[in-house]
Protein backbone atom coordinates (compact mmCIF):
# COMPACT_ATOMS: atom_id res chain seq x y z
CA UNK A 1 0.00 0.00 0.00
CA UNK A 2 0.93 3.73 -0.39
CA UNK A 3 2.91 4.58 2.65
CA UNK A 4 0.87 7.18 3.16
CA UNK A 5 -2.36 5.33 3.31
CA UNK A 6 -0.80 2.12 5.01
CA UNK A 7 -1.71 3.22 8.80
CA UNK A 8 -5.39 3.04 8.02
CA UNK A 9 -5.81 2.21 4.76
CA UNK A 10 -5.75 -1.72 6.02
CA UNK A 11 -9.64 -2.91 5.50
CA UNK A 12 -11.08 -3.25 8.80
CA UNK A 13 -8.64 -0.35 10.28
CA UNK A 14 -10.99 2.07 9.79
CA UNK A 15 -13.81 0.26 11.16
CA UNK A 16 -11.42 -0.53 14.07
CA UNK A 17 -10.92 2.69 14.81
CA UNK A 18 -14.43 4.07 14.85
CA UNK A 19 -15.58 1.35 16.79
CA UNK A 20 -12.65 2.05 19.48
CA UNK A 21 -13.83 5.63 19.20
CA UNK A 22 -16.97 4.88 21.47
CA UNK A 23 -14.96 3.10 23.91
CA UNK A 24 -12.22 0.56 25.34
CA UNK A 25 -13.14 -2.85 24.13
CA UNK A 26 -12.05 -6.71 24.57
CA UNK A 27 -11.48 -9.10 21.96
CA UNK A 28 -14.29 -10.64 22.26
CA UNK A 29 -16.39 -7.71 22.32
CA UNK A 30 -14.66 -6.24 18.83
CA UNK A 31 -15.69 -9.83 17.40
CA UNK A 32 -19.66 -9.72 18.50
CA UNK A 33 -20.29 -6.35 16.90
CA UNK A 34 -20.81 -9.09 14.23
CA UNK A 35 -18.81 -7.75 11.47
CA UNK A 36 -17.82 -10.71 8.66
CA UNK A 37 -13.96 -10.21 10.46
CA UNK A 38 -12.23 -13.63 11.51
CA UNK A 39 -10.75 -13.65 14.67
CA UNK A 40 -6.93 -14.25 12.92
CA UNK A 41 -7.67 -10.79 10.79
CA UNK A 42 -8.89 -8.69 13.89
CA UNK A 43 -6.13 -9.73 15.72
CA UNK A 44 -3.71 -8.83 13.02
CA UNK A 45 -5.17 -5.36 12.57
CA UNK A 46 -5.18 -4.85 16.18
CA UNK A 47 -1.56 -5.58 16.18
CA UNK A 48 -0.69 -3.23 13.00
CA UNK A 49 -3.06 -0.86 15.09
CA UNK A 50 -0.50 -1.28 18.21
CA UNK A 51 2.13 -1.35 16.38
CA UNK A 52 1.59 1.90 14.40
CA UNK A 53 0.74 3.42 18.03
CA UNK A 54 -2.67 3.99 17.57
CA UNK A 55 -4.26 1.47 19.37
CA UNK A 56 -3.50 -0.11 23.05
CA UNK A 57 -3.51 -3.63 24.08
CA UNK A 58 -3.87 -2.90 27.80
CA UNK A 59 -3.79 -5.93 30.47
CA UNK A 60 -6.49 -5.10 33.07
CA UNK A 61 -6.77 -8.34 35.90
CA UNK A 62 -6.94 -12.21 35.75
CA UNK A 63 -9.12 -14.17 33.14
CA UNK A 64 -11.68 -13.63 31.81
CA UNK A 65 -11.66 -10.30 29.98
CA UNK A 66 -8.31 -9.46 30.99
CA UNK A 67 -7.20 -7.61 27.84
CA UNK A 68 -9.18 -4.63 26.99
CA UNK A 69 -8.16 -2.88 23.37
CA UNK A 70 -8.15 1.30 23.58
CA UNK A 71 -6.97 4.05 21.36
CA UNK A 72 -4.09 5.90 22.33
CA UNK A 73 -4.08 9.83 22.86
CA UNK A 74 -2.15 9.47 18.88
CA UNK A 75 -4.96 7.69 17.87
CA UNK A 76 -7.49 9.92 18.87
CA UNK A 77 -5.71 12.46 16.52
CA UNK A 78 -6.87 10.27 13.41
CA UNK A 79 -10.87 10.52 14.24
CA UNK A 80 -11.02 13.26 11.96
CA UNK A 81 -10.35 11.64 9.31
CA UNK A 82 -12.23 8.65 10.45
CA UNK A 83 -15.19 10.74 10.65
CA UNK A 84 -14.73 12.29 7.17
CA UNK A 85 -14.60 8.42 5.80
CA UNK A 86 -17.98 8.42 7.64
CA UNK A 87 -19.40 11.23 6.87
CA UNK A 88 -18.74 10.66 3.43
CA UNK A 89 -19.66 6.87 3.73
CA UNK A 90 -22.89 7.62 5.13
CA UNK A 91 -24.15 9.51 1.80
CA UNK A 92 -22.70 6.95 -0.34
CA UNK A 93 -25.11 4.55 1.27
CA UNK A 94 -28.03 6.90 1.26
CA UNK A 95 -26.97 7.62 -2.83
CA UNK A 96 -26.79 3.66 -3.08
CA UNK A 97 -29.37 2.64 -0.71
CA UNK A 98 -27.57 -0.55 -0.75
CA UNK A 99 -27.55 -1.40 2.84
CA UNK A 100 -29.42 -0.55 5.68
CA UNK A 101 -27.74 1.89 8.16
CA UNK A 102 -30.32 0.70 10.97
CA UNK A 103 -28.42 -2.71 11.12
CA UNK A 104 -26.90 -1.99 14.54
CA UNK A 105 -23.61 -4.26 14.55
CA UNK A 106 -22.67 -2.82 11.01
CA UNK A 107 -23.86 0.66 11.57
CA UNK A 108 -22.09 3.34 11.62
CA UNK A 109 -24.33 6.24 11.72
CA UNK A 110 -23.17 8.11 14.61
CA UNK A 111 -20.47 11.03 15.07
CA UNK A 112 -17.45 10.63 16.94
CA UNK A 113 -16.43 13.97 16.59
CA UNK B 1 -16.43 -3.98 7.10
CA UNK B 2 -19.04 -1.68 8.56
CA UNK B 3 -21.48 -0.57 6.06
CA UNK B 4 -19.69 3.39 5.51
CA UNK B 5 -17.04 2.34 5.35
CA UNK B 6 -17.15 -0.59 2.63
CA UNK B 7 -16.37 1.88 -0.48
CA UNK B 8 -13.07 3.21 0.48
CA UNK B 9 -12.00 1.23 3.04
CA UNK B 10 -11.07 -1.64 0.83
CA UNK B 11 -6.80 -2.80 1.44
CA UNK B 12 -5.43 -0.49 -1.71
CA UNK B 13 -8.81 1.85 -2.39
CA UNK B 14 -7.77 4.85 -1.31
CA UNK B 15 -4.53 4.32 -2.49
CA UNK B 16 -6.07 3.96 -5.92
CA UNK B 17 -8.26 6.95 -5.65
CA UNK B 18 -5.31 8.55 -4.78
CA UNK B 19 -3.40 7.67 -7.92
CA UNK B 20 -6.26 8.03 -10.44
CA UNK B 21 -7.16 11.66 -8.98
CA UNK B 22 -3.71 12.44 -10.79
CA UNK B 23 -4.98 11.26 -14.00
CA UNK B 24 -6.55 8.04 -15.81
CA UNK B 25 -4.51 5.11 -16.40
CA UNK B 26 -3.80 1.57 -18.15
CA UNK B 27 -4.03 -1.12 -15.69
CA UNK B 28 -0.55 -1.84 -16.53
CA UNK B 29 -0.15 1.93 -15.62
CA UNK B 30 -1.28 1.30 -12.16
CA UNK B 31 0.38 -2.09 -11.67
CA UNK B 32 3.52 -0.02 -12.81
CA UNK B 33 3.48 2.23 -9.87
CA UNK B 34 5.21 -0.73 -7.97
CA UNK B 35 3.37 -1.29 -5.33
CA UNK B 36 2.68 -4.65 -3.85
CA UNK B 37 -0.40 -5.55 -5.47
CA UNK B 38 -0.67 -8.60 -7.13
CA UNK B 39 -2.92 -8.53 -10.36
CA UNK B 40 -5.80 -10.03 -8.98
CA UNK B 41 -6.21 -7.79 -6.31
CA UNK B 42 -5.84 -4.98 -8.76
CA UNK B 43 -8.68 -5.86 -11.00
CA UNK B 44 -10.77 -7.00 -7.67
CA UNK B 45 -10.56 -4.09 -6.26
CA UNK B 46 -11.31 -1.63 -9.55
CA UNK B 47 -13.88 -3.97 -10.14
CA UNK B 48 -15.70 -2.84 -7.09
CA UNK B 49 -14.56 0.90 -7.15
CA UNK B 50 -16.36 0.86 -10.85
CA UNK B 51 -19.60 -1.31 -8.83
CA UNK B 52 -19.73 2.06 -6.26
CA UNK B 53 -19.45 4.63 -8.93
CA UNK B 54 -16.44 5.62 -8.40
CA UNK B 55 -14.17 4.37 -11.20
CA UNK B 56 -14.90 3.66 -14.88
CA UNK B 57 -13.46 1.94 -16.94
CA UNK B 58 -13.41 3.18 -20.67
CA UNK B 59 -12.80 0.86 -23.70
CA UNK B 60 -10.65 3.65 -25.95
CA UNK B 61 -9.63 2.00 -28.88
CA UNK B 62 -8.01 -1.24 -30.38
CA UNK B 63 -5.17 -3.23 -28.35
CA UNK B 64 -2.66 -2.09 -27.03
CA UNK B 65 -4.15 -0.55 -23.89
CA UNK B 66 -7.91 -0.05 -25.03
CA UNK B 67 -9.01 0.05 -21.47
CA UNK B 68 -8.34 2.89 -19.26
CA UNK B 69 -9.43 3.30 -16.02
CA UNK B 70 -10.54 6.92 -14.43
CA UNK B 71 -12.60 8.97 -11.50
CA UNK B 72 -16.01 9.28 -12.05
CA UNK B 73 -17.56 12.77 -11.17
CA UNK B 74 -18.62 11.09 -8.06
CA UNK B 75 -15.81 9.74 -7.63
CA UNK B 76 -14.32 12.91 -7.26
CA UNK B 77 -16.50 13.89 -4.60
CA UNK B 78 -14.43 11.45 -2.27
CA UNK B 79 -11.10 13.14 -3.16
CA UNK B 80 -11.32 15.59 0.01
CA UNK B 81 -11.69 12.26 2.22
CA UNK B 82 -8.53 10.59 0.74
CA UNK B 83 -6.56 14.38 1.52
CA UNK B 84 -7.88 13.89 4.83
CA UNK B 85 -6.18 10.36 5.02
CA UNK B 86 -3.39 11.04 3.56
CA UNK B 87 -2.30 14.30 4.95
CA UNK B 88 -2.46 12.21 8.06
CA UNK B 89 -0.43 9.76 6.93
CA UNK B 90 2.48 12.01 5.94
CA UNK B 91 2.49 13.22 9.32
CA UNK B 92 2.78 9.51 10.47
CA UNK B 93 5.13 8.63 8.22
CA UNK B 94 7.44 11.57 9.63
CA UNK B 95 6.50 10.42 12.96
CA UNK B 96 7.50 6.68 13.07
CA UNK B 97 10.13 8.00 10.14
CA UNK B 98 9.32 4.21 9.08
CA UNK B 99 9.08 4.38 5.46
CA UNK B 100 11.13 7.12 3.33
CA UNK B 101 8.68 9.44 1.35
CA UNK B 102 11.34 10.02 -1.57
CA UNK B 103 10.57 6.52 -2.83
CA UNK B 104 8.52 7.62 -5.77
CA UNK B 105 6.34 4.56 -6.40
CA UNK B 106 5.33 4.90 -3.11
CA UNK B 107 5.35 8.27 -2.41
CA UNK B 108 1.30 9.96 -1.82
CA UNK B 109 3.75 13.25 -0.68
CA UNK B 110 1.59 15.42 -2.96
CA UNK B 111 -1.57 16.94 -2.39
CA UNK B 112 -4.61 16.16 -4.84
CA UNK B 113 -7.40 19.02 -3.79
Amino acid sequence: MAAAFTAIGGKWKLTLLYWLAHGESHFAGLRRRGAPITPKVLAEQLRELEADGLVERVVTGPVPARVIYRLTPYGATVLPVVEGVRVWGEAHLQRTDGQSVSDTAMSCASSIV
